[in-house]
């Protein structure tokens, strides 16, 4: 192992409250927040693809990344040292938990039978090294998008062998999310939308997707797998349009084709900016239904209008994601996941430490605030009192359906006018936020 | 009335054909397509609040708007006048409907029950007009977010007196739309979103949302109204985000709230690209969940991001509605609604003409141009094409539920890869819709 | 005094570090900062047309601002009035400067001369409260976007009797201005643009909006007016474009006109990401042009296409901007100007206190971190040795001039490849800043 | 020959008129509009890179191009080989330019100097498909983006070397344009901007690229290149923030550095959006200038924010692109040239002919609707009288810059209030266009 990936190894990488760049500055895993330790609240995650596979190439130029340990080759070899690698990397960071997509991990074959065994290599190897270092899976994927293949969607494809090999490919991904003991399965639909109305049936592609996730849950409670279902919107890119759009179209999606109980939502901060949509807004969307599941935690830069899957370093992003996470007791079987890469310019093996160091604290240091805010309680406070009048006379009467257009016409009538409104504040409450960060 | 506004009547206004700008090109009410007269295709409706009471101002500037009928007051006898000039527009333009908030044709009073009294006094005009000239209400609605007690929203503010007042507003708006016979009822959440989620609670003004549709429902139902109940959806503004935010945010909600079977969907143009989609887009979702009932046809400006309210006059855009609507046999209750107002810049009483000419001729331009590439045929054989795989074989058995995970994955691990996909023929496409333009 | 306007008066307001949200956590007028005071480098301008004239109306609905002491009346009196208890509000505040519009601060009356007599009647009373309270005029400016003559632009009006009256305008502005002894004199240029190109001749526009600035140079010297001129980009808003867009295109359209000498850049953070630009690009792209006046502090909201004017409240905007004014030696004759305005929903009196509170407290703390990150060192070092290879050998000679094509390629051919880059660590240096945070 | 690319050469393509999908409807090459022929007014070019390199990969998918011609290989053969397709291509098409990078037509080398070998070996084969075809170069460009050692720009890199290694591949890259007879030589500075502002200096780095033009400039002289040189706008993508962003950035850049009588523009519709401007606006800014040299006719997707360099189908852009074109007398020097890739999922050789033929009969298209809108005259004399007030009295006094504040104040003063706007008609307008649609 030492001789083949030497850079990783030699990074110097120190202690929290260190002046070193590579050290966390709030990040500390034992440190307990409302009796949970911050590696419980925050259960990171390292994604395989972008951190060991991606590149850095993009739509103007080739790749640029420097990665001594990896040989260039598509070979099983090549993939099984890789993973070596990635777990020396994850423990090195301290992160409990990684995800991956099937063909980033192991190459893909001539043909799906020998993409198979080639999987099966590289898990016997993760799962080597999840022993060695106590690293879990937070969640498995079938990559359905890379591959020509996928060109016109993978469930929702126009072809149905298409449908066909996809499904064969997320029963193989499943199986092995479940051998390596996953704590969930991630359905993005990276190509699941379309290119141009002129030729698309959007009913016919959504039956399909339906069909497909009902198939899944089957084959799901069939071999016994306990991990959790997710569904990841997305609005667009690759495609035109994406189905699951957003929070909100995944959840009508799913309670159209009755899988509400059966797939919680796994949202991502650049895909919520993406529609248009703040991530504090998806997951108290997501939040309100029962949905929210798990995060990737990457932003966008709010000037640009494709993913650019950065490492989040805003603090005012971080604390508002453990405010709602907080608020509903945490994530269960979820984490904060880093579906984030480094920027092509950020070429070098260090540069994946000093970005999640920088996610890993940023977060940190949100879920610090966010649990100062709580204890402090005036933002808690003023948002209940905002709503008191529900708790009685009229209010109380409408929140528990015992009144009708009838009454509430006589109850005005009589008094003419409602009673005055109060400022929203939204300003004191900005300025009361700063004084947390 | 001729006196008092002089300057509708006497515009020039010709038949089809004319080499004047104030006569339809396209338009021909009575032109039979697909074995329905072009005016029952279209169903224009003409609305009261932009055409009749917009006086064009703008954040940064006073109105401009010149109505010579108008007197300038706030006074019922100007509100009845100003229903005359009305009429006489719609009249002369020839469209079948029009549409109002109930605060548009008669002036808020001190008190409900004066504001009440307006409205009758108005709505009894209305009712003379219609009478007169056969012209009949599409839809009527509630005004719930101009008055500065609907600051924090209506049905969602977190005052329950305003709760209440918006209850009785929308209880004798209601009864104001079953009186002029109106065809449909709109929900249009106004400020029925958030400036800022610090002070929000989203999850309970939700349930207050849907506490207030099922009033409305019951209400229906008692009063035996018989119109069609619509729910419209737009992301933000004035807002910074509101709930129904697109027709899947809609779609959502009435799912969550069980109130599917009683509201469609009113789509907007402008409102849709706001969202990040096209209408399109938009009215094929609706459609698909068979909800699509009335659009409003004004159309934003793709460089802007506030709601501009433009008449449309683009082609493209008027043949994709239109083909969406003749997929779905035409719109039954709704309309083609125009809520679109004159530029600022345009304050002359006959720039109302070229504005709904041009919007009704782009729309009659639309149906034409749809129906020529339904009598085509090789735009829907494309894409019924494009999904035969699915017609039989295992794509059929797909469709049907007769298959499963592990079938599948013998299917593909037996043919070692898909069958090859074909090209989506997008540009060909686009080349095709080009043809009838 | 004190019975028109109480609210004001009785608002509790207390020094620096009070738990009271009322008071300044950050800003501390006579704290020393790299040898200046922080009321030096950041120069707090109140404008009086949002803080004092804005009724907190929007598109979609009415005013809601409460504001008791004003009488609600165009006339002279309330307007004197007016500007007693906006310099009692500023004075309290400890905000150095203020800016307005002609309009703002007094009445337009039927014709140019009423209008005239009412500015002097009111400048009488600004220069009594500015001689009593020691609050100067940042900078003055005319309204030439809100009255319906200027509906089509004034200065690029296609209606010459607008270009001079808008002319007229400017010169009275100006004399009041010198009058009340400003420090500069702003052209925001409210409907320089177009709402179609249809019916535009945008080169006859400019070459009108030119001399306009020209005649303006020329009145400037001819009464000795010693203040600064500027011109404030925007991109869109009310117009569908305006011709001063952005930075960028102010600055060459300067050049073309020759007016370089005799405007420089009010740049404001909302306008700038209208723009498509982050407020930093703008200030680095004038400030390299020597031509960074004067900043507008007010931010947007990423997620919406139109002018918020929110106060900032995001300390990495407010450190970004102090990293820049620092670095060019502070703001001379220009200012930290709040051309921001309270929520609609933030209605009350104490709301102004709020929201300036917040913002100048932002910028204070901006400041502080910014002079933090230039003692620190490590992120100019970074910057300066990035760019090192310029500093001799072929780097220098470009720098110089010194080469050319030729001998740029006989040194490569020779070395065959370019020395290899380093990585521009963007991850590093954003965790860098978080240390300052 | 034709052995090696059969399909293209197999592929049906019919004359005018013709019902075959694969046949111009609109273009005729000597069809006479206004004294030119077709041919001569849009003077079409297809690009090397997209059409005959683009693999159709994108950030998620491997790419999907069926190109039966193409070895795969990285050779000079190959290279050689793809010249021929290509040339019968555009031959099949009757386009008379093309339009190259240096990377595209010929394979990067181990070095310069083998680059350059394999450049001049490609070179021979095109200058015999030209002489063979009467196809000639539009304008030629070095690829200064793609490899890795461009990661941090080119002429703006940080690394002295890499500004070195770009001089020298433009010198070829326009000797190459020369050899070949190029009308244009192109500078698109695909990464000279930044990907973060905390690295970057931005005024070093514009004095840089000030030189390395300059450079070029000497060098065309020397060499005695008689071509045009242009500079392309882009404002993002793949860089954070391009400093060539738009028209009026690139203007103002090429006055500071006195490069205007160096350099026209050559304008892109889709990065006009990216940029907030449509292409018509785009175009008139740099016709205005005087700086109008050629056009990138690919579209984006509104709803996008990335480019996707389609082919233009719209017929309201190219009517508005004809009409600016039309009435600055024509390009000269430059074209309309096709900077546009078929959609991934449209994969097969045909395709490119459907993409091409709609894009070029989009524009003959727009041409003929341009015209008659010329012919009919009413959309110039509109505008012409709209500015009418500065044709003689005080807007002729303005114009000629005879007047000055003093006067104009005077004159109103004296009139009280301006001479009343008329409606700007924007409404009107555009149904008058619709008529020629």
């Amino acid at each position: 192992m030492p001789a083949a990936f030497p850079k990783i190894s030699k990074i110097q990488f120190e202690g929290p409250q260190s002046k070193n760049p590579l050290a966390f500055k709030h990040y500390n895993e034992s440190e307990i927040i409302e009796g949970k330790t911050m590696k419980d609240w925050l259960r990171f995650s390292v994604v395989y693809w972008h951190t060991f596979r991606n590149q850095l190439s993009d739509p103007f130029g080739a790749g640029t990344a420097i990665r001594p340990w990896d040989d260039g080759t598509n070979s099983v070899k090549n993939a099984q040292n890789r993973v070596r690698v990635a777990f020396e990397f994850i423990e090195k960071l301290g992160a409990p938990f990684y995800a991956f997509h099937d063909r980033d991990v192991a190459p893909e074959g001539k043909s799906l039978s020998e993409s198979n065994k080639n999987l099966d290599a590289v898990v016997k190897v993760l799962k080597e090294e999840q022993k060695r270092t106590g690293i879990k899976l937070l969640w498995g994927t079938a990559c359905l998008f890379a591959h020509p293949r996928y060109a016109h969607g993978a469930a929702t494809s126009c072809n149905a062998d298409v449908f066909a090999y996809a499904a064969a490919q997320v029963k193989k991904a499943m199986e092995a999310t479940q051998e390596l003991g996953g704590e969930g399965y991630v359905f993005w639909g990276g190509r699941e939308g379309y290119a141009t109305l002129l030729n698309t049936n959007i009913k016919r592609e959504l039956d399909h997707l339906a069909q497909f996730l009902h198939m899944a849950v089957e084959y799901k409670k069939k071999i016994g797998f306990k991990g959790q279902f997710y569904i990841e919107p997305k609005p667009k890119e690759p495609t035109k349009h994406q189905y699951d759009s957003d929070a909100a179209a995944c959840l009508n999606f799913l309670r159209e084709y009755e899988l509400t109980d059966h797939l919680k939502l796994n949202l991502e901060t650049n895909h919520a900016t993406l529609a248009g949509h703040t991530m504090q807004h998806e997951m108290e969307v997501a939040a309100a239904a029962g949905a929210l599941g798990s995060i990737d935690a990457n932003t966008g830069d709010p000037m640009l209008g494709w993913d650019t899957d950065q490492f989040p370093t805003d603090i005012y992003l971080t604390s508002q994601c453990m405010l709602t996470i907080m608020k509903m007791g945490g994530l269960t079987t979820g984490g904060v996941n880093f579906d984030a890469k480094v920027r092509r310019e950020s070429f070098e093996p260090i540069d994946l430490f000093h970005a999640h160091i920088g996610g890993m604290d940023a977060f940190a240091r949100g879920l610090k605030i966010a649990a100062a805010i709580r204890k402090d309680g005036r933002l808690a406070e003023f948002v209940q009192q905002r709503y008191s009048s529900y708790d009685s006379g009229i209010g109380a009467k409408i929140e528990k359906g015992k009144t009708d257009f009838k009454e509430l016409e006589a109850y005005i009538l009589k008094k003419g006018e409602a009673a005055p409104n109060t400022s929203g504040r939204q300003e004191m409450l900005e300025n009361l936020i700063n004084e947390f960060i």
